[in-house]
């Protein structure tokens, strides 16, 4: 069976969301996603909202709860029936977040069990056949084969194969 | 560089104090060493108090402050200047672990970024070259060289190269 190592943020989870929310209860505005296409959501904000916002998955509370993207979890549990599953998080950087991190596994993916779950900071330590996430850094270092989940930050990468949304993921594995 | 992933309960920590220690303050009991030589701890109590011994690892603060296996911190800052150094628990067993397993690498190991901490629960998602781990568990699924670390409950077992303690996992690598 074939290992499917999955990211978390921005490619299972609205962590971009979680960012618009907050911004708009702290400074009253809300920021369309269109506003930061290339970019990171910090960008699209004035010079003296930035360490604010960027501080934001420091505090606590961000990793709480997050919305799912669309289409995560039925195309998930369809690809667990004919390959293994991880969700692999780099969680390290985040310490507010691991229990967070870990009951929004237990609660939404409730069919993949914890022994599944990575919490890490370099994704090259990763053993798997396939990598479906959202940033360069962890795509680059692993040896399998990367899957660029695409996220408003990465519109401008070319260097690996773009899944816009869970069906195209789904077309992918299961066609 | 070739890498290292390095277990932590029983490898870097001494998880089995923590039970003697707490099992002692519960029941008034020093439970010895030799008394549980090839067996997990829980099978050296009564087995009235098996339960509550087996549980000891799901309760707040049980991986808080341990004690540090003797040795460990010099032999793997030195081994972190020719390796690249992973530490790789099992943590996901244990919710509870995850802010005092960090907390305990931050302070012990502060020569290891955090960058290469790694919380799992099956260790076949681990690349690395070697694997120095207390259980046939993890060894045996590990792609790469295994190192079978001297603990009691793993006394009898016959099939990985033992190593006794960090003067001997020093001789291995810096000889």
């Amino acid at each position: 069976m074939k290992r499917i190592a999955i990211d978390m943020d921005e490619v299972i989870t609205d962590a971009t969301g979680r960012h618009i929310e907050w911004y708009a209860e702290e400074f009253g505005q809300v920021i369309d996603r269109s506003s930061f296409h290339g970019k990171r959501f910090y960008m699209a904000v004035p010079e003296e909202h930035r360490d604010t916002v960027r501080a934001y998955p420091h505090r606590e509370g961000f990793f709480k709860d997050m919305t799912m993207m669309e289409g995560a979890r039925d195309v998930i549990l369809d690809l667990s029936k004919e390959y293994e599953i991880f969700v692999v998080t780099a969680a390290m950087e985040f310490r507010n977040s691991f229990v967070h991190k870990y009951d929004w596994l237990q609660e939404h993916l409730d069919f993949i069990s914890w022994k599944n779950y990575v919490f890490c900071g370099d994704k090259s330590i990763i053993e798997a056949d396939y990598l479906i996430d959202d940033l360069e850094k962890n795509l680059k270092p692993f040896k399998g084969e990367p899957l660029l989940f695409t996220a408003t930050h990465n519109m401008n990468l070319k260097d690996y194969p773009r899944y816009n949304n869970w069906q195209e993921i789904r077309a992918k594995f299961l066609s």
